[in-house]
């Protein structure tokens, strides 16, 4: 009966200040409470875009405050606080839903890294902006004395960008399935997870990078065998021909349909393209499995087959 | 023939920066392994008190940097940032060293909350200091504007302090027990835990407060039935008439030598007490219990009998 489902939640459905999130977390718990009401597993992952950049400001400002001590806080260690600091607010936010709703189930948060390659050519096109506006000089000091990449954004600065690699594998899957196969609500791979490659022997080294949600919720569903990854979006649906007299929102969309939209070019880059290409890569893993892209207030009534766009074989 | 263990490590043990930190959990993960190899699981508990005073540092001058786009950060979020922070890196190096050893076995740290009681009589008298020294005119500031508690350390300035109540319950127990069981090797209770106290129906707040990550480690020990529970210190035992001629080193204790010896004042506040404090709790809240107080680099040795101070029933 019960599906597993993980969802992925988009960093900016989190707020992007303290009491945003506060506010933002208790909606969007209520509407995952919905599907665990409905008898399904959970996993819930999340993007942090917003809140990296205000860690990333906060340890930059900490590092010319004091360069001798405090030396420049890795994009790696800086995920690794905003899934502590995000984690917080919405697995409390979800045990309080649960528990309002007469629903005892266990809440945790797993800092979670993904493993990508270093061999990803996104290493060479870093595109992915991050932290916070600069001046000119700012930019060109990060560029000598950092090797930062950056780029301008019309009119409002210079930014630094960073890769966006392919996630490989959820380092920590063996911890999260357990606890899901426990019956837990697991909160897991936070910003896309902490990006790390494997170097010599054992170890795992942070990358300079951040994982894009979608994709790293689609290894995640992958690899923990569940049946739907469900992509919250700022739309009920998937349109076709956007913004244009013919657009079309869709129901349904099969493997080949939605290849053939991906190569007419029909869905935004960096916005609904990611979300598309991430989905069908889930829904071709293997038989029954299928994404749904909608809004967080509809996933109860997308699971239900009544809403969203489905992607399928 | 395997136990079930909580270690609980000082923030100290982890270095105060980032290249301290990844330096100190290398040498940390080798000693916990040292148990793993030797057949017992272990949960690792740990201290945050530098790591939390950086980041509350870096929080405070983002806040001072925009202050209508960032209100101040409460302590409990910064407590929640740390376990990320520290987690990452020691989860990490755990992984590898166990790896190194061929020992196949996932780590996974649990964002851990700990329940606190608002009317603990700590909140009535703060004496924990935390984060950066300040000026006497920066510390009247705090008092009038946040409500601060701040105290004067001879010589060095103002610091901030908060209360530091005793531990209830961890809020998160059901998955960490979960986790234990299925064999992974779980970090949790990061700096005592994110202090939270009930208010109105499930809701969790964020208390002002730290958590001495000794008594959390043990009320974790506790609620996991954990046969042991490692303090690691930076003495090879307990002693009694510290520092005198007549001074002797502790191999074993019963209940009554520890509580006699506390009754008499042998061990410093703030150092060996509370240390002794939680042994004692432990090892009397359920027969077969033990709690051990060594060095890290003896943990194992401890463990077996061959040195450390005892404490049991």
């Amino acid at each position: 009966m019960g599906k597993r489902i993980v969802v992925a939640l988009g960093g900016n459905a989190l707020g992007s200040t303290l009491p945003e999130q506060m506010a933002a977390v208790k909606k969007t718990a209520g509407a995952i409470v919905d599907l665990i009401a409905a008898g399904h597993d959970v996993v819930v992952a999340h993007g942090n875009g917003p809140q990296v950049g205000m860690l990333q400001q906060a340890m930059t400002l900490l590092t010319r405050s004091d360069p001798e001590r405090y030396i420049h806080c890795p994009l790696s260690v800086c995920v690794a606080m905003s899934q502590g600091y995000i984690g917080y607010d919405l697995q409390n936010a979800l045990r309080e839903a649960l528990l309002d709703r007469g629903i005892h189930k266990g809440v945790s948060t797993v800092l979670t890294q993904v493993e990508v390659d270093p061999d990803d050519p996104a290493f060479a096109h870093p595109t992915k902006p991050i932290g916070a506006f600069m001046t000119k000089e700012e930019a060109s000091h990060l560029v000598e004395t950092r090797e930062y990449d950056v780029m301008e954004d019309a009119g409002r600065g210079y930014r630094r960008v960073v890769a966006s690699p392919m996630p490989k594998a959820i380092v920590e899957i063996e911890s999260i399935r357990d606890m899901v196969e426990a019956g837990l609500v697991v909160v897991a791979c936070g910003g896309g997870g902490i990006p790390v490659f494997r170097t010599v022997g054992h170890h795992l080294r942070g990358a300079a990078a951040v994982i894009d949600k979608d994709f790293a919720s689609c290894v995640l569903a992958e690899q923990l065998e569940a049946d739907t990854l469900i992509i919250l979006t700022a739309v009920e649906k998937v349109a076709v021909n956007f913004g244009r007299p013919d657009q079309r929102w869709l129901d349904e969309l099969t493997l080949e349909e939605a290849r053939r939209y991906l190569a007419e070019g029909q869905f935004a880059p960096g916005s609904m393209r990611p979300k598309v290409e991430a989905a069908v890569r889930f829904a071709g893993s293997a038989p029954g499995r299928t994404a749904l892209i909608t809004l967080l207030e509809k996933a109860h009534d997308g699971i239900a087959g009544r809403t969203g766009t489905r992607i399928h074989q």
